[in-house]
């Protein structure tokens, strides 16, 4: 296997050849996705980080990977002699790649980049910054595969239907939707990019990318003609033909371009941040763009109510296989060895067990003590921590179910903790608890209300680096747009039926790392003469360890919507947890 | 004098004359002045609306006044019978103006506008929009001019140096900050378009706009050479030759766009959004433009220690009047007849006595009962309610002294109130403290921390339409930027040094209006491991009424806060207050 280091000199000696200065590395697939396929898990390739975000630029002489604060101290560690340095993204004072490149290269430069795997936006933005600057960026070939000599072909997976009792819309209702939105704006076509919304918006689902139930495909959904671009030996006997029948052509994943640089005078609408520059490239010349929010991503974070069923289901049964787990490393925390790496196994056996499980929805992350820091940290056999029966960790997990996704931390004492512990995860419980009382007016954004889940810390001088909430699929993406919770500004409003995590945290680097996350539903709570008010119902169903709580830092109301939390828990969980643990679960959940 | 009639028949006819179809009315002046000098009065001499905020649109048939929720019952009001209809802006499915034209002109129609009283964003936007349709914007003259046969002319007031004593900086000091920030940026000119930035720069103050202490004028800052466009005629004697010698020329007003049209190859910086189209077209032809934040806006909004030590002083002497005015109230309302207006005046000659005291800083808005419940309405003699001993009076006011700005709103009780009127009070007055006692990370924007202000509000189903927060400038505007406080998005960051008003607020239409505004300082709190954390110190001094309190909506922190504040009031106010009210205050800063 070749190194980083030989990497790098291949590249550069690629990059010389084709008179390119530096190589940008947008570290995402055609289709922005975030897990990537293995043929696009490019920037892991070519730095060897395994992180789930970053970008990668190399000139002839430098290289750096550009990370934001969930993976420092991960990005930190396995770039380490490799001659890549490491860049803070979203951070006070952090460089941008594109100033970056400015000060590394002379003007007259050129910077090459795959057009296929980066977004229209981030082509855009790039393009003029380097101008400032006299610096050319060049749509080239991908560069990486002359160098890869073993790159992964494209995934040869199956493609399958999820079922209309699951799914609750079928194919045509949802492209009805599409199509009444394309009306209103005067568009013809609708370009379906990302792989969660194409999946959503035709019933099917795929395994193309772990972790994620999706498929490598484009959508194209017009008035009067729909197209699936993917390759048809991964669907199933007869469902061509179904989805023929349907209004659905499916033509080959590779004619896509080709495709759409033969229509003319169309009106295309779709988003420039999540839509390649090559598909931007194949139109923009006969064809009228228009550029907004994919009116599949803002359909699709609207759950109907037999999605929502769905995940009401799925939290029972995620919030058993939860409570097993806890009961489990209780157990063999004092009398058996046991590690980081055996707690994310034994919870997926547990959860494997359950009703409509399909697989995990993200690698788990388990962190004790120190590794509980390390905010997105996936730690394989080898590296793993044992687990003593002392201090607290920290784990953050997710399934599929055919009915729902989960998301799902908690944080657990395993014997002797300190007050400051205690002090910081009632911080964190306190700010958790104010985001999931909300009340709010429609209209209201995920950046106004993101400081409930922070105030309780701010107080203390305290914080965290990350996002409060992120949308969350329906057995789909774990991280799904439009919406967000988080301070940087978002212009989707948060709408009754979007699902979207709420989790605080708090790390204390080298020490611990501390983090309670739910899914939340955004229901309606009332209509006044002042509006319609928002707020949340927490889905998830998992007691929350009130052995570290610092019980006079709550006041009346966060006890009671503690205990309120816990008697749901108790009532859910109860009639499908095993006999012998419901002593257990009764004592996890008692009130304080 | 014309009627509204008159003057929309005499602009529709010159608009057919020109071959125009629509005329767009932006509603402010070739500064992006709020508060405006007679001769730019434009939206008040067509609509009849004196409000301080709105635009008109005027095509052959219909006639539209656009403005926000401040004041929709007052332009209701003002444009009845006059053909114009209201149009409501910032709420929920509200028509901008460009959707109003685009509705209502067919494709191929011309839109006219003054180049100098708009901005270079509103233009192009405005532009963009139309083009949707194949409507053309002309930048044309001005069609006010030939229609407005008694238009003012320029004001012709004097102009005035403001001490260093009370500027705190030179305006060479300032100037030198400017070209550093050119430097940087690789600018040669910095356009100064907002009056308030120019008097700020040059430590000059003017009276050519009410309330706003500013004049007229335009400025260029480069590196070696700086330029003032004003009428030399307006300078006080010796004035030219010192700002010569400071390195400051002084040409005429009329001079600037041509001026500019001479400059070549030059790189100007300035706002786009408020900056007029005029100067933009003057310079986009054989210049490099670059759009951004003006530098002056945000060197004047962190104010400097003399000038902060002046808000201090000016805030002793101005809570001392509104104790004043307050006793005079309680004094009067039940023996004599007083009104609204006489309140305003009253208040005015209090301030009036008081040291450094040039005028108001903003039209006094006293609202009795149903018309505090008009969030912006100035009452003249003849509209006024008379005052009797029930019910709440919201009182909103400001002054302008040489060390500082006040802006200030208390809500009291007249003789009986209501328990609905004390629980909307208690809910905004914990609103008001829970913004005061805000604790939050440097780099934290003005839409993170609104709902602090709004919580206790939206908890119960109520809302106010309006900010919660403005700039404050010393000595100059009432409203400044960049800064806000409010859930529209603002890049600028609140960063200490900034003075900002805190005054949420609760209107139920036809009873009353309660609002409690205090300016604060940004200050910083804190420096912890987890960045710079900040806060805020109240600068206004003046008793909160505590009668209509509903004591047990507060909790401990809020009483407290409560407390202490009138601790600090009574200290600070005490030694200048006339002996007689000495008892007076101390009830009204008693402990609760």
């Amino acid at each position: 296997m070749s190194t980083i280091q030989d990497r790098l000199t291949a590249l550069r000696s690629e990059m010389k050849r084709q008179n390119i200065d530096a190589w940008y590395i947008s570290g995402t697939d055609p289709h922005s996705s975030e897990y990537l396929p293995a043929r696009w898990q490019t920037r892991a390739f070519i730095s060897g980080f395994t992180g789930s975000y970053g970008l990668v630029v190399v000139t002839n002489t430098d290289a750096a990977l550009c990370t934001d604060s969930r993976y420092f101290i991960q990005a930190e560690q396995q770039v380490k002699g490799t001659g890549i340095t490491m860049n803070k993204l979203r951070v006070h004072g952090s460089v941008s790649p594109e100033s970056w490149l400015l000060e590394k290269l002379p003007a007259g430069s050129n910077v090459g980049i795959d057009a296929d795997s980066v977004s229209v936006s981030v082509f855009e933005n790039l393009q003029k910054k380097l101008a400032e600057k006299n610096i050319n960026l060049v749509a080239a070939p991908d560069l990486l595969d002359i160098i890869w000599s073993d790159r992964p072909a494209q995934s040869p997976n199956k493609i399958f239907e999820l079922e209309l009792k699951f799914a609750g819309l079928s194919r045509k209702e949802k492209q009805e939707q599409v199509v009444a939105a394309l009306n209103e704006m005067g568009a013809d076509y609708h370009v379906v990019s990302m792989l969660d919304e194409l999946a959503w918006l035709l019933n099917l689902r795929g395994s193309d990318i772990d972790y994620n139930p999706v498929f490598t495909g484009f959508g194209l959904i017009g008035k009067d003609e729909n197209y699936l671009f993917t390759d048809s030996q991964k669907l199933p006997t007869g469902l061509v033909q179904k989805l023929q029948t349907e209004g659905v052509v499916v033509k080959p994943y590779s004619a896509f371009y080709s495709f759409l640089s033969e229509v003319k005078n169309k009106t295309f609408y779709f988003d420039k941040s999540t839509t390649n520059y090559s598909t931007y490239k194949a139109l923009k010349s006969n064809n009228k763009i228009l550029n907004g929010t994919s009116v599949i991503a803002k359909l699709k974070a609207i759950k109907n109510s037999v999605e929502i069923d769905g995940f009401r289901n799925a939290m029972v049964r995620d919030g058993v296989a939860m409570v097993e787990l806890h009961a489990w490393l209780k157990e063999n925390v004092s009398k058996n060895k046991i590690s980081e790496f055996d707690v994310g196994q034994q919870l997926k056996s547990f959860r494997a067990e359950k009703a409509h499980f399909v697989g995990e929805s993200f690698p788990p992350i388990v962190g004790y003590k120190e590794h509980g820091a390390i905010v997105h940290l996936s730690v394989g056999k080898d590296d793993a921590l044992p687990i003593e029966p002392e201090g607290i960790l920290l784990f953050d997990s997710g399934a599929q179910y055919f009915d729902g996704t989960t998301d799902i931390t908690r944080t657990v004492a395993l014997g002797k903790v300190t007050d400051l512990q205690k002090r910081d995860y009632t911080l964190v419980l306190k700010g958790m608890i104010a985001l999931a009382k909300a009340k709010f007016p429609a209209g209201t954004k995920g950046c106004h209300i993101d400081i409930l889940a922070r105030k309780p810390l701010w107080e203390a001088g305290l914080n965290y680096g990350h996002g409060t909430g992120h949308g969350v699929g329906h057995f789909l993406n774990v991280h799904e747009g439009p919406m967000s919770i988080r301070q940087d500004y978002n212009e989707t409003t948060i709408a009754p039926g979007m699902v979207t995590s709420n989790e605080p945290a708090f790390y204390r680097e080298g020490e611990y790392g501390i983090r309670t996350e739910n899914l939340m539903l955004c229901v309606e709570l009332e209509e006044s003469e002042f509006g319609k008010f928002l707020g949340f119902e927490t889905l998830t169903l998992c007691p929350i360890d009130t052995t570290l709580i610092q019980l006079n830092l709550l006041d009346e109301n966060e006890k009671e919507w503690l205990n309120s939390y816990h008697k749901k828990v108790s009532e859910k969980l109860m009639p499908l947890l095993p006999h012998k643990l419901h002593g257990f679960l009764a004592e996890l959940t008692k009130e304080i």
